[in-house]
């Protein structure tokens, strides 16, 4: 018989087989997990089971307390800072999280990603904001549950939606990014990676490289996010 | 029936394919376009289509003032910059716009590439030019097409030709290349990347080494373009 | 008449030829060797051999004095290095030596690699230690020999467990990683490469980037290695 | 009927498909020769041909003098600088020449690459020469030609013997290799990337980091070319 969450799974499965294909990962260092909210649960990655053997039929059903619901799998160990942003961001089906590399190092330096040009205005219109690292009390609390409030707070502190700011660095770990789908959050993990390599390459060239100016960001995010966007179809 | 534009679209679509083969393009960050002189109407990349489901039949054909001619999708938000350039350009028939890595960066610097070496040379005696950003009237108007002229002014403050220069960065932005044909922009653009890629690295090594000097910059531009050219066969 | 040694050269074999397929050597810039610590002795890549000559048949088999005991080829120049190792080191059957481009090139520094997030925390909780060259005498002496007690006095001055650490930068060389397998050797060196990679991203980006904070060090390695970790299956 | 110089087109052949696959060249930015001193000649890739369309038959045979014995392409615009150094260099019998990323930007500096570690030392005791741009006299004569002197001279004014030294940075242009055989050229070829790259990184995470020292220099020199060596089989 088949589990009522089979859809869920298979989304799940295809999106996390995205990552090492946008060479985003290492190894088993990446998770994404695809939530249904009217069903208060999402499919999730096993922990530390290598991509060449997943399978749909393993990722795990979890709900947004970080319960188990289905699967002989032990679930991604960050499995509660996903069901803590599920919970509390009802537009979201769908969170990644990786280490790769550009996106990591800034995550490291404990800096927001400057907005540099167009690529990265065509996504957001702020810098990519970098959460500051935990208390120390809450690391020695639910740490991956904390995480996921550690997110929040960042883009609370800076006045930003999730709807609108996609993506997040935690500080001196590594990124966050989700959307309305488990596709679109892989999406935006490349995309990531994409204007933190670029980001890094110009501060190399100029350390004192402009931030893109106001004009250019609002034409870009519009044309692209608008009310009279023109692209794509 | 066919359509009259058949090989029109064949060229652009192969063109179009050569971008993520030489790994110029993350998802759908670039196009390229094939134009007819002679018709004054080129075939360019629909908007927002993954290059894995672009096929030669989905290529969009518009004329010079940027109004489609044939095709169901929305033809590449770059398209107006296109029309501008085959307008005021007789001699050229291919057009790329990448947001590649390297090339990209330097654009984000607002900084003109400096020639420091032959492979440089091979291709153009000046450094590769970068426009300068457009002012906040141009961008509020008719965006794209004012990019055209963008590109077209800042060849003319240099006393540059578009047949002898056939790459430039958009300030802020990223680059454009042209050519004779598709398929020659599509080679400029992979050089770009090439030479911005190898200055970069030149500059991190030795952050005053010193331009080409003369003597070699015209040899090596000649032996492969100039009236007694060696070069190919 | 199949050797005895037979499983131990298929998994010799096996773990070689992880190193080409997660691009950590050049050519033969590199060893794998898989020991039986109950038979005395380990399987190693033969000398200059490529990796696509390799065989599980042309894996020479080796005892912890360095003596060949079995094959017809001889062992790579780095044996006795291995074979000083896994003779006083009991709880490691794998080592792995390979040139990957940022941890060597970190060697060459002569710096230890600071430990800036939980990339590095998930699998050690120091430094990434790099020995310092050893003496001319040492070097005249019995060169290889000696780099197993160069190695061993670093992690020893250090007050460093081979067990808690297992990767180790030998200065103006080359990292050396190992493992209770020769599979987890390898992965060793792959998750070597990337936390010097990353570390190198970092301090380029912000020179003065903090090292991790004490409380994060202990909570990632602890969730993966500690008495109730929770990574994995 | 074939040719008497078939075996010798295709070690060039193969040799060149080599520069590719070993991810050295863009384009058509490089060239193989593979030399037989008894007969004096050697088989050079044809210019501008693309790899894909390379077959052995269309190799070019040209003597030391430059002329072209057999072949209807028109040889590599580099064809005169092989030709001098065969003249001269009668122990080689295979050069190449790149514009590889990492070696052609340190040759952009004008800067010898500094021997930092072993896997430099493993290949050359010396800093990989850089030869100082030539003349504008020579520049506008012979260019190719001189090009081959500037080499030599290089060496000369180095102390280094050819024999030793296999490879060498052209001031402001790019790297040549040279060996016993055009696979050993091309194997020295892709040494030098690598030995680029790792200096490159070496110099970029410390700018002073120290050369390697004299005793681990003809260490690690000797165990690979010393009459002793106990390297490869």
């Amino acid at each position: 018989m088949k589990s009522k969450y089979q859809q869920l799974k298979e989304t799940a499965y295809a999106a996390n087989m995205q990552l090492p294909a946008l060479d985003l990962v290492l190894f088993t260092f990446g998770n994404v997990s695809a939530a249904d909210q009217a069903l208060g649960v999402f499919a999730i990655k096993p922990s530390g089971v290598p991509y060449a053997e997943l399978t749909a039929e393993n990722m795990v059903i979890v709900d947004f307390e970080g319960n188990t619901i289905e699967g002989d799998l032990r679930p991604s160990s960050d499995t509660r800072t996903h069901a803590v942003l599920y919970k509390h961001w009802k537009n979201i089906e769908g969170i990644v999280h990786t280490h790769s590399l550009y996106a990591t190092a800034w995550a490291q330096t404990l800096q927001d990603i400057p907005i540099y040009g167009t690529t990265h205005a065509d996504h957001t219109t702020a810098d990519i904001p970098c959460a500051a690292p935990m208390s120390d009390e809450m690391i020695a609390g639910n740490y991956e549950y904390q995480t996921g409030f550690q997110i929040m707070q960042a883009l609370e502190e800076r006045g930003m939606n999730y709807e609108e700011v996609e993506m997040i660095l935690v500080g001196n770990h590594a990124p966050f990014t989700w959307g309305k789908t488990a596709e679109k959050a892989v999406y935006n993990s490349a995309v990531l990676e994409n204007i933190a390599h670029m980001a890094f390459l110009t501060q190399q060239i100029r350390l004192d490289a402009p931030r893109l100016k106001e004009a250019l960001i609002k034409k870009h995010y519009e044309r692209k996010h608008g009310p009279d966007s023109y692209y794509g179809q």
